[in-house]
Formats: structure tokens, sequence, C-alpha cells
């Protein structure tokens, strides 16, 4: 009997679906027992014996896959490949897919409330108010402020289509990956990060996490931006250096931060004592609609694999360039 | 020299065009030295000798107006008029002027801000994520429920507009002015207040306060509501009974409410011990362009009046009338 490791959490907690597919399919599971993001070295321990990996954002290296015995399938509950080395994946034989489009709707989603929240102080006002204090701080509105999108992509996209009924007067952008699809919204302007970083009074980050954007914000590109601007990250951990950033807000600079994601997850690190940084635990994906698409697809896809049919969502051939370059 | 007391505070902190319009214009003017909302004795003590009021919600009572012996003129910088004794102004000869249209985009977005921040739990996260708590919690996007929308004038409007490029699925709305406006909206249905409370999985108050609206969501009106649903009040303290909100919350029903204005402002209230209720300090219309332009309209209007011009933004015979209705 083929058996699945589900290393994702939560995993078909909202819905059973994925859990009920498998069982139809006759594939044996296990889901991650430890209920948290594992370590490398708990899911080397963890993988031999298992034919398919269901995966969240845990490292799958080398030194996992050197214990991966039987593997044959990474299927990725998600979009991000940073978390898997595909070099050693297609070395060792074993195929990798993934389900790009199904969080972008939530990501985005989630974006836009992170900025709608930053620019009028509303995560401040709340933990104020909540210790008894009451100042009525002043905000903006999205169509007063020039914003910079750095990455667009599928979930960069959907944040700037969600923007058009705000009237956004304009949204600068850099690393595109298909122009034609803003051929009507004249607000929008292509840039370089440096001029994204100077001019923009809200940036966002839709990036996905390679060598050449680890780290891509640091502390001399935080000191390029406008005292009062203020920045999200909903793509991935690192993007921004977070000990950077904690050293900028504590300075004074920048209105404030949403950062979701973390080089470490859980996170506790030093953000968590600055008030105007608003944090969430890597929530960009879960609606419970995403979520789900997300599982079904993934799991999908490994039933697939497992009765010998052609796969859907296999990872493309660029994703594979880009670690080989970046390596 | 006339003299113009002005009330609302903050008060030309971004922008100085009202003070230096009322200089250029020779108008003699106080800002309250209290720096916050004035009670009814505060005003009442602080009222006479001023030809002009330019006010923000403090109460502009009987009480009040029987202290305005040179009051001729109440400009109010906003468009809630629950706050004014219409008729008793009315019998002194004193006519009232409001800023109707300035306020209303940045209340909606506001609003919208804290639609997408509570159906992600986001409020709840970034209370956790500071106090060392990593959990993942599942959201809602805009498209996967009803929506609920009481009271469709400017603001509600607004809302609904800013709606509009996240796919809703189906926006319950009562209590609308002009429903023409919503032709090319199918997701769009009225609904009375019952089927509201019962179906809506958010419900968003933008009707003015009257007579009619105090208390208009009380314990009964709450527990007719799903027990996941979240409800938002950017309106006006008193329309939900905030002491039967903070009850039904920590009686665990609803997921989560956000809250703008209260009763007593400034509020330090039950509300302040409930985490999953995200509060802010009436910012609503604190979006630095919408607020100079309430505090221009505003201040202009008083300029008018003292220069013998005539006056462009008086209060509509309607909210009279409402206001005798309810007596």
């Amino acid at each position: 009997m083929p058996k699945a490791l589900i290393t994702t959490v939560p995993f078909a907690d909202k819905n059973s679906q994925p859990l009920d597919s498998l069982k139809q399919a006759g594939i044996d599971f296990v889901i991650n027992p430890l209920g948290r993001k594992l370590k490398e070295d708990e899911l080397a321990e963890m993988i031999a014996g298992f034919d398919v990996l269901i995966a969240g954002t845990e490292p799958i290296t080398q030194k996992v896959l050197a214990n991966a015995d039987r593997l044959k399938l990474i299927s990725r509950v998600g979009i991000g490949l940073d978390s898997v080395d595909l070099l050693a994946a297609e070395k060792k034989g074993i195929k990798v897919s993934y389900t790009p489009d199904a969080p972008a709707p939530a990501v985005a989603e989630l974006t836009v409330g992170m900025m709608l929240t930053l620019l009028r102080h509303v995560h401040i006002a709340n933990s104020q108010m909540h210790q008894g204090l009451w100042h009525r701080y002043f905000g903006r509105r999205i169509s007063e402020i020039t914003i910079g999108i750095i990455g667009v992509g599928r979930i960069g996209q959907g944040v700037i289509e969600r923007l058009n009924s705000f009237a956004p007067s304009k949204i600068l952008f850099n690393d595109i990956e298909e122009k034609s699809i803003f051929s009507d919204m004249p607000w929008l302007q292509e840039a370089t990060k440096e001029e994204i970083y100077e001019q923009a009074d809200l940036i966002s980050l839709h990036v996905p996490l390679t060598v050449q954007t680890k780290n891509m914000i640091r502390l001399e590109n935080l000191r390029l931006m406008k005292s009062d601007a203020v920045i999200i990250n909903t793509s991935r951990g690192g993007i921004i250096n977070e000990h950077d950033l904690a050293m900028i807000l504590s300075e004074g600079h920048l209105a404030s931060a949403a950062i979701d994601v973390f080089e470490q997850e859980p996170y506790d690190g030093e953000l968590i004592n600055i008030e105007r940084c608003l944090l969430t635990s890597h929530m960009g994906s879960m609606s419970i609609d995403c979520r789900t698409r997300m599982e079904i697809e993934a799991t999908e896809e490994a039933i697939r694999f497992l009765t010998g049919r052609s796969l859907e969502g296999l990872v493309p051939k660029e994703e594979y360039d880009v670690q080989r370059e970046g390596l």
C-alpha cells in the first residue's frame, strides 16, 4: 500500500475532502504529529518509507532527501519553492508539483487589508485602546499616495486589481511577469527597486525567495525609504532582513510595517516588541476557500501519481533554472 | 471683530489653510483649549461671546445654546447631526451647516480595511504574536460570504463600491437613499434588518444616530446573528448597545467586532478587555485629505456667513424633521 506523509499543518481542518480522497484511493497517510512546521532534522527522521510527501514550507533539503528511500513525488501545498532543493530532488528522480494559483486570492486580500490597516494606523490605535489610551491618528487613503509593488506575478497582480476600486493615483511596479495585463491602468508605472524605495509611501513585496531576493531589503534600502513610508511582506521571510527592520523601526524610521512571513517560523523574534509592526503568523493563504483548494489540488496530484495518471501541477523547468543559476 | 470658537480637535494639524483663511478674513478664533471632545457643561461655559461655532461631535444642546448669547451659526466639521439640537438652534435663529460629503471616502476606506482585518483575524493574530504566541487562523474572503450593509447613504455606498474589486457574491442592504446607483450590481439584494442579522456573515452599520437607531442592535439582535459573524460600527456610538456587545462577545458569540465610535468618547469601557474586539478612536474621517477638506469646508462656510455671503452647506429641512419626529 502506497504511503503519503502530510507535513503541512493545519491540514483538512475545515474540509475533510483531501483525507477522504486519499482513503478512497487506498493510500495510507500520516499527518505531521508535531502540529507545527518541521525542522530539517525532524523531517529527515520522518521521511523514510513514504512514497509521496504532501508538503508545506518545511526545508526539503539534500539531507532530508538522503533519507527519502522511497520518495517519488513532492506535492507542495502552495506556491513557494524556496524550501525545496529542486536540484537534489531532480538528481534522485523525485518529481515536484505545486499549486501556484490557489493561494493568490487569499494572499492578495490579506495584503490589501494590511495596506488599509497600516495607512490608518488601525493596529496601533487598537493596541493603545486596549491599554486604555485614546489617540486619534491621522492616516492616508490609497488615492493620496504612491504605492510600490515589487513582484507582479499572480499575487502582485491580484493586489493591483483589488486596489482598482480605491481609485489609486500612482502605482510603481518592478519585476513583472506579463505586462500586457495592465494595459488599461494608466496609474501603473514601471520603476526600478531604488525608485520604489525612494518614492513610494507604501511598499509591498510579492517576489519568491531566491538567492537574489534573500536580504533584498537591508538597512541601506530601508534608509532610502520615506520616514513615514509603510512596508508589507506577505511573500517569504528573509526577503526583508528582520534584524535591520527591527533596528530601523526602533530608530523611528518608517511609519509602520506588516510582516506575515519570517525566516524562522513559528516566530518570536525582536519584532514582537515593536507595537507599530503588525504581525501575523504566515496567514497569507489561510482563507478557508484557498487553503481547501490548495490541499485538494496537492492531494489530487499525489493520487494521480500513485494511481499512474499524468500529473497536472509539475513545477516548470524555469523554477529549476532559478535554483541552478542561484547556486 | 467677529469671533469663532473651534471645538473639534485636532484642528488644522496637518494643513494650516483653515486658520490662514480665518486670519485673512479678520476673524478672531479660539481653539478648544482642552484638546479633547468637550462635555456639555464645558461647552456651555465656553460658548458665550462667540458668533460662530466650528463644531465637532460635542453635545450642542438646549443648555449649551442657552448660554450662546451671540451665536448665529453652527458649522459642523462632518456629517452627523445627532450631537446638535437642531430644533433648539432653530428656535434661537441659529443656522446650522455641515460637510456631509467630505468624510465619506475616509470612513468607507477604514471600514473596508476593518472588514478584511476581521475576516482574517489579523487583529487577534497581531495581539497574540506580540505576546509570543503563534497560531495560524483560518479566515474568509469577501467573495465567500454574505455581507450585510445597514444604511446606504454616502458612506454605505462608498463601502459597496470599494468592495467591487473583491468580487462579492452577495451583499444584502437595508435603508437606502437612492436605489438607482446600483443598477449594475446583481450581487446586491434589498433585505430587512432581521434578514441581515440572520443571514449575513459580516454586518456593517452606516446609519445616522437618531431616536430610531439608538440601541438599534441590542442583545436580542446580536443573538440572531451567526455565531461566527463579524460586526463593524464606524457610524455612531450607541447604535450597537456597547454593554450588550461586550456581553455577547464574552459569551463566545460572534467571531469578532470592530468599533470606531462610542457612546462616551474618549472611550475606556468594558470592550477594551476583549481581544477579538478591534477598537479605534473615532478615526473614520481621519484621513489627512478628508479631514482637511472637512475643516476647510466648515471654515469657509463660517467665513461666508461672517462676510455676508450666502451659505452653501446648510443642513436640509429633512434633518430637522428627523429630530422633530423623533421627539
